[in-house]
């Protein structure tokens, strides 16, 4: 099932278009509208139903952080042609610390993309049909793994499979919300009917400053996505940056009139946060005037889309540790695609842990969100500070003058100052709100994300420490080629005469004169039987028979090997030939033992002792 | 935890005496006396207390079928002087599908010792501090998770380990039974005060002969164990035939008296069969007048036997697997006892499945006992068989003539005639039992047994199948050498110009004259400053450098190396070497990618490939 197709999954798409493009990096962003506004009012109704109407100056406050990161990440966007996510901006402009810390938070919070958008579209599903509220964390954690087993298997994703779900949801939100805009102007715009019961009655709250901060906290989930251009702009046609460019600007268009309008609607019906309806749905049966052919339309494209969202994250997710696995911050086999294994124990780890989120938090977007976004504010401000030392620096070169980092090339640019300031307002806006965040955010599950970074980082430096470690052990420099070879033996291990043990003795004989065979026995009259055949087929080679009374194997043989390899010189070299059949299927494969990988282990830090299997094919 | 010292616990152990023998083989059969009396009671409830007089005739019967048992097995240990289990003898005497069934049924029993004697055990626990009943099954599991992590960790087992709880069981046994009965002959014996309430009140059955039968079928669980000398006759000191015999009879001696002992005394005393207290802490607490000193002594001594002979199962499981390995009926692999893992799964497994069946039966010996026994007698019933087929055998030999089987040497012997009526008559009585047994235990669970058991026989003979027809095409019969090698490729790759590679690199050239060395990249640059230093230190070896745009590794050198198996000739042969660092920790191993492995499992069906894995130590 989890087989083969792997390298067409991973073959790059050919480059895209604007259009496209929208379709195929929007989704996270477009889908946290999904539940922004239903995250602000969940707070606001702690100071009871007469606070809502600070969603809408919320919302306003939001797409003016919207309009600043986008102003931001279109200048990342032209000066990194090549890919300028928040790691390689770090790494290029601050250094080896806040790249790290930069991409430990992003990777945390790509789990944290899937738990928070498959919870949001199963309280959607739930919604639309309510006698599933009590299966609804099975449900989340069959949806995770749905996305997991589509990932293992790898499936070729064209523009077409992006296009068809994202712009459904584009089309089916405006709809909405310009139907619910003109029905609110001529006076047609019903409040809810039968509105969830409010599960937060808490003794009301004053509305105080740390609440209306702790409510635009929520509603700043709204924004994580918006980076996501800024990863893949290799992936567009060619002006590439420009195109990838006006696509953010256009997608930016879209989520904050989307919030705007959503915020709106929700607070003029009346809309309650609950975890039995969300708020889209609310409004979508209101405004459609009960639950028919356009609630159930708009309910399957929002869920649709957050399923979208939480699959970007299982590309982001080996994408990203590739970045830190090619500095050498995470094993060096993951900057690799095409290795199968750690990709597969990539996709299953970020599924595992983040069903688990899902079991923990039960499924509510509510009880996740303050650990969502820390992350994703703690890399925009990395990266921003970082795009501001990049124009510092930009100004300080000779015109004509080139510099070239590993993420791309510094060039003096006119202007450089106006660009160092939005980059630079950038980065302390959103270190703000990453302030903000993780204060009024701090007890509600914020601390978890904040004790969980430095402690990923300090891995990260423990990886990267062995490697250093390792590459000055191997290093040439002071190297003498240590002597020729004089000795070359083989050892072959015997446990019949038969086609197997023959053509590893041919083998044996072609790298080396010097062999001599091994057969472990617990029956003496096979012993005799083999030392008969040996004769006739052995091709004059020596056969030593060890006796195992007690009826072990390994044992004896190791025991043989280690007294030759203690009496060997420098100069000496030891291989191990082990007959191996192969069978064709993997229940047969069971029957047969695998010698050498038991002599590996036993001899793994023996020196000059290679273990060499030789297959040999049943071919049943 | 479960570390090395295997060794030495499977180190035989000295050959022992006849007192320390009966402690090492006698924990089986002695700690079914725990439960035989109340099995037979709770049949026997069915019919009310008026019936329970019935258990002292039963327990009679019992003891005349142990007295059979006893006559053939002593036959048994002296015509089998190297272990005469009935897989041996049915083996040599009735061939291989009677010798594949009867093991399958040992295989299957020892799991349900481990079951019945630990939700034995854990009964007694129960009975002395009833407040734990609410968790006897996970009591139950946690032991056998003890027993497991002892023999995966492996103890090195004397004599005094075994010696200390079975005698301290004989001499608390006899204590009470024989203070009981001085307390019955003298008038003292009180009833129980506080019985359990009694829980299978059904509608009051009519004491049928069916009813009978099946209560006696319940108590035969009393004789399993018996056979457990035949098995182990090489331990006994010489001459041993004669000891184990005489060890048997004194083990039988003991078993009997005890039984008819406990279940005397329990009927005197009124004891009532429950799951809450058994009967046997019923007794003791009669006997004893109260929960004191002797009545704690006496249950630790129960629990422990118990707990000993669910250990013996573990030593028995492995044991039996090996001999049906080394005929070919199980993975090869089992025939040695060193193979640490195979050793570990077999334990494993074994504990998992028993613990399974203590949480399915809940602990309840009365839910497992009906699946119990059936193997053992269709065990007995084989061997039985087998030997009076031997004495047949013997009987027909010249005197003075020899046959020489895999078990044992035939020689005429005078009597024979009386030997073959001997066991004859055992195999038609187990038989009768064992029909018994299948017919009214049928449908409380024997139908489990008497299914499994021809399911795993089938896959015993599947494995053999399989053995066979690899034989086959093994077999150097009309086998033409095949022509001599002619070319010897070597493939080194190559991940950067290290230590580590240039040890495979002289490796390779001391292997072939032709090596290429291959480097996969995916960065320029790095692929430059490869070549620059190879040319410096490649020994004049070429390399290829295959460019890898999409980040694949293993893809790429599978490639090239499928490309070059195309061309091969028959007498050419391609050896991939591939450096491996070797890390000390298991942690920081990790982080060095296996590509050996990798390579082994996508090239297993080239012919003429073979994959060499150099290590490179890194000694930290």
């Amino acid at each position: 099932m989890i087989g083969r197709p792997l390298p067409t999954a991973d073959a790059p798409h050919q480059t895209i278009g604007k259009a496209i493009g929208l379709a195929v990096f929007a989704s996270d962003a477009l889908s946290s509208t999904a539940y922004a506004t239903q995250e602000m009012m969940v707070i606001l109704a702690l100071a009871g139903a007469g606070a809502f109407h600070f969603s809408i100056p919320l919302s306003f406050g939001i797409v003016i952080l919207l309009t600043i990161l986008t102003f931001s990440y279109e200048q990342t966007i032209h000066a990194y042609p090549g890919g300028g996510g928040a790691y390689i901006v770090a790494r290029d402009n601050l250094g080896e610390l806040p790249a790290q810390t930069a991409g430990a938070a992003l990777l945390m919070d790509y789990i944290l993309t899937v738990a928070v958008s498959i919870s949001s579209g199963v309280a959607q599903i739930v919604s639309a049909a309510p006698t599933l509220f009590p299966y609804r964390v099975w449900i989340a954690v069959a949806l995770v793994m749905f996305i997991m087993v589509i990932n293992l298997r790898g499936v070729k994703e064209s523009g077409i499979v992006f296009s068809i779900p994202t712009y459904f949801f584009i089309i089916m939100m405006y709809t909405t919300v310009i139907l619910g805009l003109l029905k609110y102007f001529t006076g047609s715009l019903m409040p809810v009917i039968n509105p969830p019961e409010i599960e937060m009655i808490h003794a009301a709250h004053p509305i105080t400053f740390f609440l209306i901060l702790r409510a635009f906290s929520n509603g700043t989930a709204a924004v994580t996505g918006v980076e996501a251009i800024s990863n893949g702009i290799t992936a567009f046609r060619e002006p590439r940056s420009k195109n990838a460019g006006q696509t953010l600007i256009i997608m930016a268009f879209i989520l904050g009139s989307l919030l705007l309008g959503i915020t709106f609607l929700s607070y003029n019906i009346g809309a309650l946060p609950s975890e039995s309806e969300t708020v889209i749905s609310q409004m979508m049966r209101t405004i459609y005037e009960g639950r028919g052919v356009m609630y159930i339309a708009g309910i399957v494209a929002t869920t649709v889309i957050l399923v979208m969202a939480a699959n970007t994250a299982f590309a982001d997710f080996p994408r990203l540790s590739a970045l830190h696995a090619g500095d050498g911050f995470l094993p060096r086999q993951m900057t690799f695609r095409g290795s199968r294994l750690v990709y597969s124990y990539g996709i299953v780890s970020l599924s595992v842990i983040a069903s688990l989120l899902i079991i923990i938090f039960q499924a509510s977007v509510t009880n996740l969100i303050p650990l969502y976004a820390i992350g994703v504010f703690l890399s925009f401000t990395l990266s921003q500070f970082g795009m501001a030392r990049r124009w510092w620096k930009v100004g300080h070169l000779q015109p004509g003058e080139e510099r070239v980092e590993k993420g791309s090339t510094l060039r003096f640019e006119n202007g450089w100052q106006y660009k160092l300031v939005i980059n630079g307002f950038g980065a302390l806006v959103t270190f703000l709100v990453m302030m903000v965040f993780g204060i009024t955010k701090f007890l509600d599950g914020a601390w978890i994300v904040i004790i969980l970074t430095p402690i990923l980082v300090s891995i990260f430096y423990a990886i990267h420490f062995h490697y250093k470690r390792v590459a000055s052990r191997l290093s040439l420099t002071n190297y003498n080629v240590p002597p020729k070879i004089r000795r070359h033996r083989v050892i072959l291990t015997v446990g019949g005469v038969h086609r197997g043990s023959l053509t590893a003795l041919r083998y044996a004989r072609m790298i080396t004169d010097d062999v001599t065979a091994v057969h472990v026995t617990i029956d003496p009259e096979e012993s005799q039987r083999i030392q008969k055949k040996w004769e006739i087929w052995g091709d004059g080679v020596r056969l030593v028979v060890l006796d195992s009374p007690y009826r072990l194997f390994v044992e004896p043989l190791l025991e043989y090997i280690e007294e030759i390899a203690k009496n060997m010189q420098p100069n000496e070299l030891l291989t191990i030939v082990v007959p191996q059949f192969i069978a064709r299927g993997k229940a047969t494969q069971l029957l047969h033992q695998r010698t050498a990988d038991t002599l590996r282990k036993e001899l793994l830090f023996q020196k000059n002792i290679v273990i060499t299997e030789v297959p040999y094919q049943l071919g049943e």
